[in-house]
């Protein structure tokens, strides 16, 4: 069983000819984007993706589905992958470090779908930590900021280089473990109004409807 | 009568020995990064520069005054201008764009200090637009959002070199003319709350003191 090849393929039957789709990042759009590339090969529907990152493009690319931005093109519908959905579809994303390009494309598309297997699913958000993307000259004092709200923080380090990881966007990303997240809304807003941050991984009010892929088959909430 | 250069000087005054310094940056900062460094030159005081941007980094340089980080160190005293001050000491700033490590400078420092010449005085803010610093590929759909607002907006464009103005971080500019700004501190957040968007111009609730030359001497708000 592949719950996310679940999610990621159930999303794809979303996808009408003609549309412009925000292409997500990670392990479970990965699937989406593959079964879009399938459907332009056998059905030969006509769609053009706006990537989220460098993976999502190279993927998109691999999959022959062409290619656009935002802006050329508003969006009829982001697909996207989540860390964590509670019940009112407030996310947490960023474990991939994509969250900023990420909520630029998920906010500006007409419908937004989360694909998630059932693992990601909680009832109240921040067992994962919170990822905050920030210009990295104010690490320090973002980190501070943090604390001040409770926050334990850890600059997120890469395996495969020396050091931080380093964004598509060039900046670090600061991981903020919060005891308790009431307010995700609030939360979201205070974040972003800390000098140097950049964007933060909480996404609240944006998603339309979550594909959960479980070992009892697919639901859509 | 060079009014900047009396509010630069005035504000020099207040740097106290062993102080770390927030560098602003412009054509008023100009005179207290000079100031600084003629009391470096003939008191011998021992002080460190934090700057934000490269052409304070220069200046600071210039003058032989040391550079040091926000990794390092806090901030006791950051000085810096403005483009437009009001009554309440909210600001508009970034017409110089670095509005960006401006805030994340002045911001983490004890004291703030804002240095200006008499026309930057204002009963409203809004004459001026503000400048929202944007990730380069999110620049339509925040148009299109900062438009939702009520803004006309422009990218600004450089002048010695072609296309948009780069920001010292590697992004584009949108100046953003609202007919009136009610409330700044609403402002501030709604603005950063569109994804895209790294940081605006609009400083609330942060400045401690205004220093502001006139034609009938200095003035301290």
């Amino acid at each position: 069983m592949n719950l996310k090849k679940d999610a990621g393929y159930k999303a794809a039957e979303y996808v009408k000819d003609g549309d412009i789709l925000g292409l997500g990042t990670g392990s479970t759009t990965h699937y989406f984007i593959e079964k879009v590339g399938m459907r332009i090969k056998e059905e030969g529907i006509n769609v053009m993706g706006i990537p989220t990152s460098f993976q999502s493009l190279l993927l998109a690319k691999q999959w022959n589905i062409p290619i656009t931005s935002l802006e050329e093109h508003d969006i009829d519908l982001a697909v996207d992958g989540a860390d964590e959905v509670d019940g009112d579809f407030n996310l947490i994303k960023g474990g991939g470090a994509a969250h900023t390009k990420e909520k630029i494309v998920d906010y500006s598309a007409k419908k937004f779908i989360v694909i998630v297997d059932e693992s990601k699913c909680v009832d109240k958000l921040g067992a994962f930590p919170v990822p905050v993307e920030v210009i990295p000259e104010a690490s320090r004092t973002v980190i501070n900021a943090l604390e001040d709200m409770g926050a334990s923080c850890e600059i997120r380090m890469a395996e495969r280089k020396d050091g931080p990881v380093i964004t598509d966007n060039g900046n670090f990303v600061i991981d903020a473990k919060f005891d308790e997240i009431e307010s995700p809304c609030h939360l979201e807003i205070d974040l972003n109004t800390i000098p140097g941050v950049v964007e933060n991984g909480i996404f609240s009010q944006m998603v339309d409807k979550v594909i959960v892929g479980t070992s009892e088959g697919i639901k859509e909430l």
